[in-house]
């Protein structure tokens, strides 16, 4: 059996934030949006893990709240590929649990684990990527996929390598680095010799579970527990991140670089970069002298006149107006609904 | 009888354009939006045209189009006051089918012809202007109400006066002189003997008619038969503005300044500026890092995040975002939906 044939992809379909909204809601998060083509990331997610495995091979992980969503969403899922958390609780909990329960089906397996809320361009460069990264898992490393920065973003954790990565080829990892400062982010840069954590990891599941015993036992035991069926073993689980409670701990982790045109869409401006790929989409639109605005979701007529680099986001009940260059600070107006207590809207 | 007590009003409830969409649309012109307050700026015209005479002495003109939206934004106005055009015609038409009307009923009266669609904040300093334009209509001028001009304005006609403007006096009118370019305008505005002509006049209805029947005859006639009973007179008539057909022609034509708060909101940057003065106007909104940013219309909730000295128009249908700066230029999205055939929004 060659390692592709013993890999399962985990989507990790759970995740909320304020970045988008108002198309973004409590109850539709991110990975639910069409921030980057026709279909929700969640969807362009599932389908190049159908590039990688067969359906009964690809597991879903979602708190839930969000269960229903998840399955409307992506209604070739298996219902028994969906492993619910009872509870949202980081990126540690969500993937420890959905290895216990594949660990269950198959003690042999190979996972990798992929956030549904980037875009990927490429799918056949991700493929062979993955490819190369099953090789490495099944050696035994704890793989990430590392991405070249293009920029000295603060808004990403680092991986530290001994040396420039090679295309194809797997590296260790000296180090996880938490996000910089802009100061040690242009030295990273320049450095050659770091990247980006994408959040996405392949790892043979046996292995990957002897590390969390090690190094986080008691998050092991529960998530065990649960995986096992007892739900009420979710309470004492905290929340945490991967990162935090495993990898940064852990022995022989490696690092295969994916260039495949991922982006991790962090805020509107990312999302309007990726939709001026995509000419047409969305409604009408009537745009005179307004160069890099863009308008995202409605069914409404939308026209902007002399306002460039702007994006528009109409829903039925709310309307942003921001610009580009702020839209990292979507959450000051997150923040003035909250205390208006325009929640219905949030 | 005092001159007062012969005063009728005639309220010009006609009246299309595009300046405003997509708030105004073929079916509801200017004059029926809140641009500048709490009522339509045909209902605070009624309001006004009520502190000076009362309601039977009240007359609204309009096209047959509009007849039915005019009686339902003014409730109070009797149907044997609303002197119904067959057919929009520009304002030589409209106001001398309304003074052949009013003739028919009281010959002696003297009409104040008041646009429904400008804004006049001080409405006991306009009342004093009619009362002063009252008088010297009753000697038998043809009386313009004519603003002081703050700024070289080129699109609006101008009144040339032999003096500088006396408040609370009527002075003869030189000349009427066409919107000017901006090198006139510059010399009209710091000569100060100079008021645009805002539109609103003041005369014996009899000397209008006179002086109507003198330089523009064959409208006369054709009006007058439209007044006596014969609507298909109507087809005849040409569209033709007051100032062309008649007032840069009469003689004995006088101008009375007025200084209370008139604008005549001819943009978005204009309505913007009265909104400001009226904070809390509208739907939530929540502002952040937006100066000179102003929401028109719309229920729902507006967020606007760094993006200053903009107007939001958000209806059901359409929405307009442009830069104040661009408020003469909404004709270009007008034209560009035309071309898109998109008749139904606008």
């Amino acid at each position: 059996m060659s390692p592709r044939d013993r890999l399962h992809v985990v989507i990790l379909a759970g995740g909320s934030g304020t970045r988008f909204w108002p198309l973004s809601r409590a109850k539709r998060p991110k990975q639910f949006l069409s921030l980057a083509g026709k279909v929700s990331l969640l969807r362009a997610t599932w389908d190049r893990a159908r590039k990688l495995v067969p359906v009964e091979r690809i597991w879903t992980v979602a708190p839930r709240a969000l269960a229903a969503a998840v399955l409307r969403e992506l209604p070739k899922l298996r219902r028994d590929r969906l492993v619910v958390e009872p509870s949202p609780r980081d990126t540690a909990p969500a993937i420890a649990l959905a290895c216990s329960v594949i660990a269950r089906h198959d003690p042999g397996a190979i996972a990798a684990i992929l956030p549904s809320d980037h875009v990927i361009r490429d799918t056949s460069a991700f493929k062979r990527v993955v490819a190369v990264a099953c090789r490495a898992a099944q050696g035994g490393a704890l793989v990430c996929l590392g991405i070249a920065p293009d920029r000295a973003a603060t808004g990403f954790g680092y991986l530290k390598l001994g040396a420039r990565p090679r295309p194809g080829f797997a590296s260790p990892v000296l180090e996880f680095v938490e996000k910089p400062d802009a100061m040690r982010a242009r030295r990273f840069l320049r450095s050659g010799r770091y990247l980006w954590n994408a959040g996405m990891f392949v790892w043979r599941i046996e292995r990957f579970l002897e590390e969390l015993a090690s190094v986080a036992p008691e998050l092991h035991r529960q998530t065990a527990a649960v995986a096992a069926g007892s739900p009420g073993a979710w309470r004492r689980v905290p929340k945490i991140s991967l990162d935090y409670a495993v990898m940064e701990k852990a022995s022989d982790v490696a690092v295969v670089p994916l260039d495949a045109g991922w982006d991790d869409l962090g805020s509107w401006d990312a999302a309007a970069r990726h939709a001026s790929l995509e000419p047409g989409r969305g409604g009408a639109r009537v745009m005179v002298g307004s160069e890099g605005t863009v308008v995202f979701g409605g069914r409404r007529l939308v026209a902007v006149l002399d306002v460039p680099g702007v994006v528009v986001v109409d829903t039925p009940d709310a309307l942003l107006v921001l610009s580009r260059a702020a839209s990292e600070r979507t959450r000051e107006i997150v923040q003035a609904l909250t205390s208006l207590g325009r929640e219905d809207v949030l």
